[in-house]
């Protein structure tokens, strides 16, 4: 178990770590409407596909709380808003869609219930929902480290660990539970610019563990792929596209790139909820710009010139044929096809 | 013309700029004995391969003016010892072994005349470095702009401009080059983690010259050679061994191989100084390791973990295989080879 939560139900109200703030310090500001979990989410209090999702769900959990003494027709019409404002939060990852889908089905099966019953339906919905992202985290664990070697190296970008999900972690998950296994796991993280989720977030995260990380700087990955030994390359996932194409962090098609060069292993942790088959590849994955602002410096720091250009795509896509396997929560689908993933969602 | 100076020698002293202030403030510190022009070569004050060879040159010519009233023992074991420090201040950049190359020479080609008399010689044989650079860097650049279409993107890392040279610039130079020959030249920078010499220093100098610019994340990069119509990309060096392998800044080989993926030529800008014969190959090459503060954070602001492991290297070598060609101020060598080198240098 980690010493700290990334989200947490608290006095009828959403906590979420302020990710923004990490490692300097551990808060945990409250939540208690739909727009400000939105707002969380835009401006990266919490982030990661998974943890977005849980937060998007928990958004709904207490919007419905507070709505549920008004009319029914404005507690309907106060959830639909706030489903509108939760899905457009972040344009990328699909878990966000995936698990207000998940509870609007909940909403509307409890259609005829009166508000608080339908307040209390939704909240153990989002509680569910965030249980078994913990239990799926464990599961792909199982899998992801049975792929690695008993005494090896892993390169990882941005941060798919426990911050990045309800508990456990996707690509940090397989680590953690590898070293649980006895398996003695050294980790090389990028700091992964702008936002600096390796150094901030990864780097923290494993060293609360115990277990050993280096940081480096991004353009120091392929240098190091050549230098020493790294035994697998383990990321995380926004969206997976219906043919294995990757969405996730920019800099991970780098890496991919990088690990064909050096015949590492690369891949990709990802809950079949990350797995968006109405998208056929990875040209129809939405790629959100962010603030010109992460790039020109740091924290209220700025280093770049004032009035620069400057391009900030904060995703890229990985194409299929660079991916070794997805580790899944039902398993490892190696060199993912089309076929392959629909098989493995059981279509 | 720049509007700045990156190395001028004034009221008898060296001054430089002090690039660790770039872009907030122009200062020029002034230096006027050899530790302290090497204790700035190493706290980056000044930076880039040809201009750590003008600034080591003009150490040795302000410590022959400094030691000039003491007896001819006392100079000649003074400026020893200013040969070595200066030696010593960083150790992958070939052209500060070159420049003192040169400056030894003058001394020793100057003994049997006064003190005097061989301080102006040195201060006249720094000059003449410094001079020459510009002159080289220039006809790299008629060279370097006759490989660019009339209309064309470039992408480059680091610095490798009037900042890093005497002025005019190498990899920059070629850009400016093509600007004043009519070119419409766009550039896309990569901010260059840690030291962010591309987003501090690059971005600034194209800013000032008014030749449109574009700042990433270094992570962005891949994705952009995908997105959208890079034509080249063109970086400096440190060192080029004799089979050429090209030493230059961190992340450089991680931009090679994604131009290779995508088909766009990867060009290196590099004076004849840069390559060193007596560098079999990139293997030979020293990589500096910095500070890990560096990594950790930036300008006194940390967000890194306390106590976390960091590897801080500053270069990386670019096999010659993925070099298009070398530009240097004698032509352009396509697919740089062992045979090639030799012709090219003459031997």
């Amino acid at each position: 178990m980690t010493a700290f939560h990334t989200l947490r139900w608290v006095d009828d109200s959403l906590e979420l770590l302020d990710q923004r703030l990490l490692p300097a310090r551990l808060e945990y500001p409250r939540f208690t409407n739909a727009e400000a979990v939105a707002g969380a989410i835009r401006d990266l209090v919490v982030r990661g596909a998974p943890a977005i999702g849980c937060a998007a769900a928990y958004g709904i959990a207490v919007e419905a709380r507070r709505l549920r003494g008004q009319s029914t027709g404005q507690f309907d019409a106060g959830l639909k808003q706030a489903f509108d404002v939760l899905g457009a939060s972040r344009p990328t990852a699909v878990n966000l869609q995936w698990a207000l889908d998940r509870m609007r089905r909940q909403l509307d099966g409890s259609a005829g219930l009166d508000n608080s019953a339908r307040a209390n339906v939704l909240l153990i919905a989002a509680r569910t929902i965030a249980d078994e992202d913990v239990r799926i985290n464990r599961a792909m664990g199982t899998h992801g480290a049975a792929l690695l070697p008993d005494v090896c190296c892993v390169m990882t970008h941005c941060n798919a660990g426990a911050l990045a999900t309800a508990g456990h972690g996707t690509a940090l998950g397989i680590i953690r539970s590898a070293t649980s296994a006895g398996k003695k796991i050294e980790v090389i993280v990028n700091e992964t610019r702008p936002f600096l989720q390796g150094a901030r977030l990864t780097a923290w995260e494993l060293q609360q563990d115990g277990i050993p990380v280096t940081l480096i700087a991004d353009s120091a990955a392929g240098h190091l792929m050549g230098q020493r030994s790294i035994d697998a390359v383990i990321v995380g996932a926004d969206r997976v596209a219906a043919n294995g194409d990757v969405a996730n962090k920019i800099g991970t098609y780098m890496m991919a790139v990088l690990a064909r060069r050096h015949g590492i292993p690369f891949y990709v942790a990802c809950p079949l909820s990350t797995i968006d088959p109405d998208t056929p590849d990875g040209r129809a994955i939405p790629i959100e710009e962010r603030s010109t602002g992460e790039v020109a410096g740091y924290g209220g720091m700025r280093w770049a010139p004032q009035d620069i250009r400057i391009c900030n795509p904060v995703f890229d896509v990985t194409p299929a044929e660079l991916v070794t396997a997805l580790i899944t929560e039902r398993g490892v689908l190696d060199s993912p096809s089309p076929a392959g993933i629909r098989e493995l969602l059981g279509r």
